[in-house]
């Protein structure tokens, strides 16, 4: 799993009760894992079709660090479908995962389009052959 | 299931192909729902523990109106689980819909804690009850 | 007069002081307003046009759960008249209250449209039969 | 009337039917004018206590560069009343104007505090001075 | 010099240490300095090209009101240079200065315009004649 | 240089001619690279004192995806400084570049604080440790 995307909790993340605010959290991972889909499937217009279960296991409070891991997992037709998991940097307490988040690549018709891949790339020459072909 | 919460979708709202940020749709959830559990359960000290599978069902674009639904499912000793849906106010369409949220009521010190409950309240004389009560 | 939209203060909303920054306030009743005279008038060209006075009777702190009341009290010609109130929902201490707030409904080309109403709608068939009509 | 901050809208304070959200406006005000505020009654504890009625004359579009004049006019035993007005900068046209906003200085026992001032000042000696021999 | 825009520090301006968040300041500033460069240029089409060393002298926290201070420093054949100050409104404090902020004037074709100035204008008719003549 | 996080250019990224608003890339650089510095230098009080100068090489769109890259490139006795540089992730275009972002860490008296340390970790070991030996 690669920890990319960082972030330090300020005030304006905080709900009232002085925790990380959980729909700030959902943000940051849709966000994050939406751009993984893009490299992965070499396509600009991804929509998120479904996330499995969340499990809530710890929070974080002002001045944590946590980190979101994103892991493709499988290869559809159309779809990707990653892991994620979202752990504070220092004591790398899991804060939530998620098993499942599946992406649809969509053509210029407006339906799921063949991405053709199978494997996870680190590269990103995926992304560019791909977009550069248009 | 109650409909009470309004969002009519704005640029900044959108993602980059213009449809609505499921982000931001994660985020509207949350800071509903929660609400909504501290008037059923009294309790201001609330935490989301768990959320069910998501399904992404259709989207929405600029100037769509969308409701937010929540429905109390069941109350647990400490815990409220609440169903969710989210439509388009004029064309009806369910855009996403979520069987199962569930949220914990903590006591001062730091704990779950039991609530005692186990019907929906419509009046809010149980929220202004437990408060009063402190 | 119906309590729709409910607020629970974050720190984001907080001014320096520490209390309710008044302008998040007054964007959050705008927001809601705007969406109940669409749904009232059955489109969704909205322009505001008036606000009455606005007493400040009291603030709000972070952890305060607010409520936004709105009653539509007068249909006019092209025009919807809406009185509101805000609340602390433990407390019922009122935050605010506006007399008068006036939306008008916009035709096609940019003009004030008549729109035929003079009752309030609770079930929202009006808005989609307009809207459907188009 | 003194014209001080200006605003480039941008898509991020856009309604969604492309003009400028009338909330934003409000809260660009509020922040605003508070400052102006604090300066004229050496005082950073400032409230809003009441806005007088608000003509929306005209809207604005993205790209438009607006401006916001704040001018006191009345100075009350712990009180400050300004007027306001909002415009294009380019055609001059008025988007609205509120006739009185008023402020209250509280003294750290949080009630409303003699600030024993009558005029304006431009120089910002009151608020340095005030400030300084706290 | 003269200094526009003034900030009260609230909480979602900060850092997780409680001091004002960089990126923040960053931001006003730009925000600040591009609608000032379209006014002496009379353009709405600016881009900011290049930005001298910033340093930070001090910081600031909730509830300090700051100012930012702009002058238009040298008129290039297409652009406009202009130096800045941040400063504490109450201490004078200087909070920053950057030497050097230069914008570009692009016309319609994409490319930069010359704008024929040479002088600051305090008036705005230049940009009002400028706009006008389009 | 580690290219780590990604950022999609969403409308509300955008100033009024619809191209990547200048503010908003500086804050999402100074949020990038503080943390980076909180991990290198493993502390959480870290301040910005210096940036050298800023080149806007290019601009990006709606739609694109840009990636921030960082690298540190000397650490003094309490301080650590950075390379940044900032790209389209498809046409690999630089977007712009800065040769030396300065960091210091404070210690609990608020004053700068030795680190120690002379090379890059990528492994955060040190960050870990550093903060477990509070």
């Amino acid at each position: 799993m690669n920890f990319h995307t960082r972030k330090w909790v300020r005030p304006e993340d905080l709900n009232a009760n002085g925790t990380l605010f959980g729909g700030s959290l959902l943000r940051w991972i849709d966000d994050e894992a939406v751009v993984y889909a893009m490299i992965q499937l070499g396509n600009q217009r991804i929509v998120t079709k479904y996330i499995s279960e969340i499990n809530f296991l710890a929070s974080a409070v002002q001045g944590d660090i946590i980190e979101i891991g994103l892991q493709a997992v499988h290869f559809g037709r159309t779809s990707l479908t990653m892991r994620c998991e979202v752990r504070n940097i220092l004591t790398e307490q899991i804060i939530l995962s998620i098993d499942k988040i599946v992406f649809v690549g969509i053509g210029e018709d407006g339906r799921p389009k063949e991405h053709g891949y199978s494997t996870i790339t680190y590269e990103r020459d995926r992304f560019s052959d791909a977009m550069r072909r248009r």
